[in-house]
C-alpha cells in the first residue's frame, strides 16, 4: 500500500503554535505532512523564506515530528501538489471569516486541479486568537509570547525585531 | 498497514446527491466510508431510520461505491466510532451557519473524545443549496427534484408524500 | 412597453413597518408590486391567511400605494410567480444569517425556474432588529409596538393576544 | 456612591459553567450580578422554573459568589430591569450566530427602553462549544459532562434524565 | 414610458465571466445597463482606465449585450448616478464577507442619496470563487484561467503578466 | 468607593458621530472613560497622533462630556490599560466583521492579561455604515458627512483634503 502524503501549505511567517497543533493533527490522519512554504512576496514577509523553512524545520525536530518535513514551492499550489504526486491539501479553519477566503481558494483550485481535495481541521480551541501576523504585532510591541510559538520563534522574532 | 475507515454520520432523511458527492470524496481519502445514521427523534423524520438506512445503501450499490457502507447508531456518536475502532468523522462544510453548528459539535466530540478528528470537506459549489429539508419542501409542492436526489430517493419522497 | 410586476413572497404574520419599507422601495422599481402571501403551515401561523391579506391590504390602502396589492398562494414558489407571468421575486435582507437562507432558496429557485431572478434590497437600517416574530413576542408582554407596525396590525395583535 | 447592579437574562435550563464564567466576569465589573431567569414557556424547559432557580443559587453558594443573587421574571425584560432600577444587561457573545440573535434583541429592547444598556462580554474560549441544549443532548446520550457544568447540574441532569 | 437605466458600477480589473453574468442579468430586469469603471487609485489597478474601459466594451460586444455600455466616473458614485439621471444601482452578492462590505456602502450611499436604490443580485454559483483578484494571481503564477475571463481579457493578462 | 474608569482604545483617525455616540454610552456605565488613541504606524493616519488627539479632545468639550478625556498611548494596549490601574476595555461591535477581528484581539489580550476585561457596545443602528475610513473616502470624493461627523472633524478634513 503506498504512502498517503498530505502537503499543508501556507507562509508560516513564521510557523505558531496553532501551525504545530494542526500539523500534528494532520500526523494522525495521513503517514506524512508536507509543510509546503509558500514564498507570499505579496505582503513582504518578516522572515526570508530560507528563514521560515529553517524554523520549521528545527520545530518540527524539537517535537520528534519524524513523519512531517519542509519545503518551500513557487508558482501555483496545484501544480506542486500534482508534481509531489499528491491529491491531499490539509488547511486549518478556525472563524467564519478563515472560512469563506479558504472556501474561495479551495473552490478555485478544485475548478484548476479536480483530483485534489483540500480538507479542513479544527484547531485547538486555545488558538482561536493566533496567528502568526498577532504574534508579530505583541512581540513587537514588548509582549510575551513564548506559550505562543516553538522557542525557537520566540528567539528568532527577538533577534529580528530588537536585535537581540 | 490497517484499512482506514472513516466515518460520515447524519440524519440522511433523506440521503441527497450532496451527501452522495461528499461519500465519494471520502471515498478518495480514505480506504472505506461508513454512513453512520443517527436516530434524530427530535425533529421527527420523515423517513423511519430503517428507510433510510435502506436508501442509502441502494444509493450506494447503483453509484458502485463498495467501499462504502451504511449502519444506524444509538448513543452518542463519539461512542459508536470508538466502538468502530475508528479515528475519523468526515463532515461536509457548506455555509457559514454550517461552520458553527459543526464547530460546537466538533468541539464537543474533541472533549469527550480527544483521539477523534473531525475533518471537514466541501461538497461541490452546485450543492450550495441542497439540503433534505428544502429537498422534501420542494417535493412536497410539486417541485421537480429529479436531478438533486436520486432516483430510488425521489420515487420513495413521491410514494411518501402522494402515496404514489 | 408592457407593466413590469415584481413579486414580494411571505408569510406576512403580521406585516410590519419593515415590510412596508420593501414594499415601498419595490414601487420605486417596478410598475407594480404583488405582495403574496404563502400560506407557512409548518410553523402554524397567528393570524389565518385571509387575516394576514386583510391586514396587508388594509396596510396598503392607509398608505396609499395603489400599485401594489396582495395575494395569497399555494404550492411552489416559482410556478405562482410563472403563472403571473412575472419574472421578478423582491427579498429583503437584513443580516448575515438572512443571507444564507436567502441565498439557499434563491438558488433553489433558480435551478426550478431559470428565467425568474430574485433581487435583494436593503430596508431602512433602523428597521435592523423588526421581525414579525419578534414583534409578536413583545406585543404578547405587553410591549409597546405601535411604532414597529401598522396602526390595525397592532390592534389586530392585541385582539389576538388579549381579546379586546 | 449608589451600587451598581447588572442583570444577566436567560432561560438557564441549567446553568453551565459557561453561565458561572461570565457571572464572574460581571462581578470583576459591577457592585452586583442579579442572574434573571426568563419562564421560557415555549420551548418547553427541561427544568421547572424553580428547579433552575434552585440550581444556579447552589451553583452560586458552591462558588461563594456572595454578591450575585438569582430571581425569575415573568413579563417583558427591559420592564423587569427596570423595575429593579437597574440599567445595565449582560450578555455573553461566543459566536457569529449569537451576534445576530443578540443584536436584534438588543436594539429591541433599546427602542423599548433606550436608557437601558446592553453590554457583551466573551466568556473563556474553552466554552465555545458549550450550551444548555449540546450539555443536556450529550447528557441524555450517556456522555459525561462533569468538567461543563456544577456538581449539582449534573447530578440533577441524570435525576432528570435517568431517574437516579 | 421612460427608459429604465440601472448602473453596475465597479473596477473591473478586469472584467470575469462573473460579472458578465450580472450584466447579462440586469439586463433582464432594466432596458440599459450602463458598467461604471471607478478609477480605483488607492490599491493601484493592474489594468489603467482605458484599459478596463476597453475590455468591457469588447466583452460586451463579444457577447452581442447591445443594451449595455461602459464609462468610467471619477467622484462620488451617488453624484455619477445622479447625472445619469439614474436611480438603480446594481451589485452583485457572493459571500457574508460581501454582504457586510456592500451594505455600508449601501448605506452610506442612501445616506448621501436616499433617492437612489441598491438591489443585490446572486451571481451563478459556479462564479461564488471567481474575483478579478483571484484571476490575476492564479494566471500570474501560470494557471488556466481560460473559462473564468472573456478570451480578450485572458490575452490581455497574459500580455501584461509575461509581455507576449 | 473608588472610581472606576474604562479605557476606549482606538485609532480614532479621525473620531466620528459613531464613537462619539459609544462614549457615552460608555460615561452612562462608569464614572470615566478614557479615550486612548494607538498611534497606528502601519496603516499610515490620515491624521497625527497630536491632530487625533486634539480633534477628540475638542469633541468631548462640544459635547460637555467632562467625565471622558483623551490620552494616546504607544506599546502594548493591555501595558497602557495596566499602568493607568484599569481594568476595563471599552470595545464597539457593529459588524459580524468587526466581531472576529475584535474577538481575536480580545482573547490575545486576556491572555496577556487576564485580569483586564475587554466589554462590548453597541452603537446606535444609525450608526452601522459609519467607520473613520468611509467617512475620509466620501469626505474626500466632495461628499456630504456634516452629520456623521463632529464640526471640527469636518472642517479638519476639508482643510487637510482641499487645504481649505
Amino acid at each position: 500500500m503506498p504512502i498517503v502524503s498530505a502537503i499543508y501549505p501556507g507562509t508560516f511567517d513564521p510557523i505558531t503554535n496553532a501551525h504545530l497543533d494542526l500539523i500534528q493533527r494532520g500526523l494522525e490522519l495521513f503517514d506524512e505532512v508536507i509543510v509546503a512554504i509558500a514564498p507570499n512576496p505579496v505582503k513582504g514577509p518578516t522572515f526570508t523564506t530560507d528563514e521560515r523553512v529553517h524554523l520549521v524545520e528545527e520545530t518540527l525536530r524539537a517535537n520528534k515530528l519524524d513523519k512531517a518535513r519542509v519545503e518551500s514551492f513557487e508558482g501555483l499550489l496545484v501544480d506542486y501538489v500534482e508534481k509531489k504526486n499528491c491529491k491531499i491539501i490539509i488547511r486549518g479553519l478556525r472563524a467564519v471569516s478563515d472560512f469563506e477566503y479558504e472556501f474561495q481558494m479551495a473552490l478555485m483550485n478544485r475548478k484548476l486541479a479536480p483530483d485534489i481535495e483540500t480538507i479542513f481541521l479544527m484547531p485547538s480551541e486555545s488558538y482561536t486568537f493566533l496567528s502568526s501576523h498577532m504574534v508579530k504585532e505583541v512581540c513587537k510591541l514588548g509582549g510575551d509570547v513564548s506559550e505562543l510559538v516553538p522557542d525557537i520563534v520566540n528567539n528568532a522574532m527577538k533577534n529580528k525585531f530588537f536585535g537581540k
